[in-house]
């Protein structure tokens, strides 16, 4: 190459003028402008090459960690989600909702917070009844906490939680269609009991439900949190409650009550909107009375629903503000029950 | 400054140093860099004081235009809507549902599409039946075109579109609700009648409603499509029908049909999901019976649900892809009719 360009040079007039930047000879600068033009392209070379070695690589692990979450439970982490069920003294009414929950699909794994603190969990029980569809792991307590079912568990793979109380059977019908609800809002609580929060005169709070005063003056009613005792939401907000101030968790200790409650100021407080998205259950039970323990959940204690008031004031004064926003949007299933959007005529 | 410069000059040791860039003396250098510093400094000075000229005017502008706005109409356009409603033949449906729909909250103006070719458009009876809660514009149309309703208004200064049949009467509860939603979800079309396409195995497409085979193997039926004839949906979208190909324009044309179904398909493309959202209307008529004017809408034709199917299969061939997807979501005014969130006990 270097003796072509040297004919070229010969015989090119234009390359053997003076350069009018520089004084070098003509030649020089031709040999100059080549490896200076070859050093380019070199470089050049080696970034573009670097860059591809770079880009596949990162895309493979992405795929490699979703092929190995696929392979080690056969269904992808992402379109599934784990059940985390809390049970206090209802092992009658705990065991005949696994037997329910445990088939439902799109189910990675059930997580039992034991707070049957001192008593055996039921292993060998559940084990002797097997196999069964999924794993479910019974988690001992050290206390018997309300908010021990916020722990961030290690077992847990999956983005979503689905959260339900241990005296509350909701249908597979519901689940599915919950579960595909959240899955278009990941990051609010999509769930089947509304509550909301009602301002006094006074600045002080109430806590209720249908039976309080509407808030605002359009028609309908208005819910400003979604009870997690029945719902799907992000996994990651089990680390967002852990960051917490101490005194939030100080709240749930002394009350044994409002953890659901502090869990819709901190994802309202999130992500600056409402905290949930109610979805009307179609097939929604209580069973509690169908239980042999005796033992009623904590709602029947009498100073439960003052509680839940008081919880709401001392939040606002930890949080030093109101983050609960108000929603009207009830979701339902197009079409499920049959031909539930037919108008009047 | 200049004698000030020239003091410098011979105390100063580094100017009368030679300029090794160049071979001019120091005393000559140092004045061409006086002057070029200065000439940089005085275009800097005039560039920002063009830029804190410009601004506020900028702003001033975008403030007064908001403010003539909100004065002239008493409300911001981004809170308010428009309503297009396109009317043929049936003046006396038209008249009788302006008188509902010009009450409605957050209404801005009306426009409406008078497709009545050579017949003089209602002026004078409407504005000798004054005065009216806000304006209503009355377009003479060219031709009788199903699509003159998605041409890109000039009087439209909303984001937000209402569109309305001209025999369609919706309360204005279901409006209020409906126009909340949208601003919720404003790339969506927010409306009251849910439509689907229905796959087969020859891949040829069918149009059809709740009686048509629920695609997918789950509970209740989907619907891939909101029909535009009562729903709100961006004003954006008007421009975005006009970018279309011809071909669209040509098959609105030749079937007087599918200017919806075709703007579905253009929403459903250019946003990457579902094109719209269904909000179960509570009290939504037809009034066609109602008309004197013996006239019955397009749908009766007896070709009209084929044409629809064709409209379809048309629209793939057009775009070579069917942009349409479904959804399930059927969205409801919680607490509205009263207590319609109570469950089955």
């Amino acid at each position: 190459m270097k003796q072509g360009y040297r004919n070229m040079m010969v015989t090119n007039p234009t390359t053997a003028k003076c350069c009018h930047i520089c004084k070098l000879p003509g030649r020089v600068m031709g040999i100059r402008v080549l490896r200076f033009s070859l050093v380019v392209i070199l470089v050049l070379l080696l970034v573009a090459g670097a860059l591809t070695a770079l880009l596949p690589t990162v895309k493979e692990d992405k795929m490699l960690m979703l092929r190995r979450e696929i392979k080690s439970q056969g269904k992808s982490t992402l379109d599934a989600f784990t059940l985390i069920m809390q049970t206090y003294n209802r092992t009658d009414l705990l065991l005949k909702l696994l037997n329910h929950y445990q088939a439902v699909p799109n189910l990675h794994k059930v997580i039992v917070v034991w707070n049957n603190i001192g008593e055996k969990t039921p292993d060998e029980l559940w084990n002797s009844l097997g196999p069964h569809p999924i794993p479910v792991i019974f988690k001992q307590q050290t206390a018997n906490r309300m908010r021990n079912r916020l722990q961030v568990f290690p077992e847990l793979e999956t983005n979503a939680v689905l959260m339900v109380d241990d005296d509350t059977l909701i249908s597979t019908p519901d689940l599915v269609f919950a579960f595909s609800v959240w899955q278009q809002f990941p990051d609010q609580i999509v769930g089947f009991v509304p509550r909301k929060h009602v301002p006094t005169s006074s600045g002080i709070y109430s806590y209720g439900s249908f039976e309080m005063q509407a808030p605002g003056s359009g028609n309908g009613d208005q819910y400003s949190m979604v009870l997690i005792g029945a719902s799907f939401f992000n996994s990651k907000y089990l680390e967002l409650f852990q960051r917490q101030p101490a005194a939030v968790r100080a709240l749930i200790d002394d009350t044994q009550n409002c953890d659901d409650i502090a869990m819709n100021f901190i994802i309202a407080k999130h992500i600056g909107k409402t905290s949930g998205i109610f979805v009307k259950p179609v097939n929604m039970d209580n069973l509690e009375k169908e239980t042999n323990s005796g033992y009623s959940g904590m709602w029947h204690r009498a100073e439960h629903a003052l509680q839940r008031s008081f919880c709401i004031n001392k939040l606002v004064n930890i949080y030093d503000s109101m983050p609960l926003k108000y929603s009207n949007i009830m979701i339902s299933q197009f079409g499920f029950p049959y031909a539930n959007y037919k108008r009047k005529m």
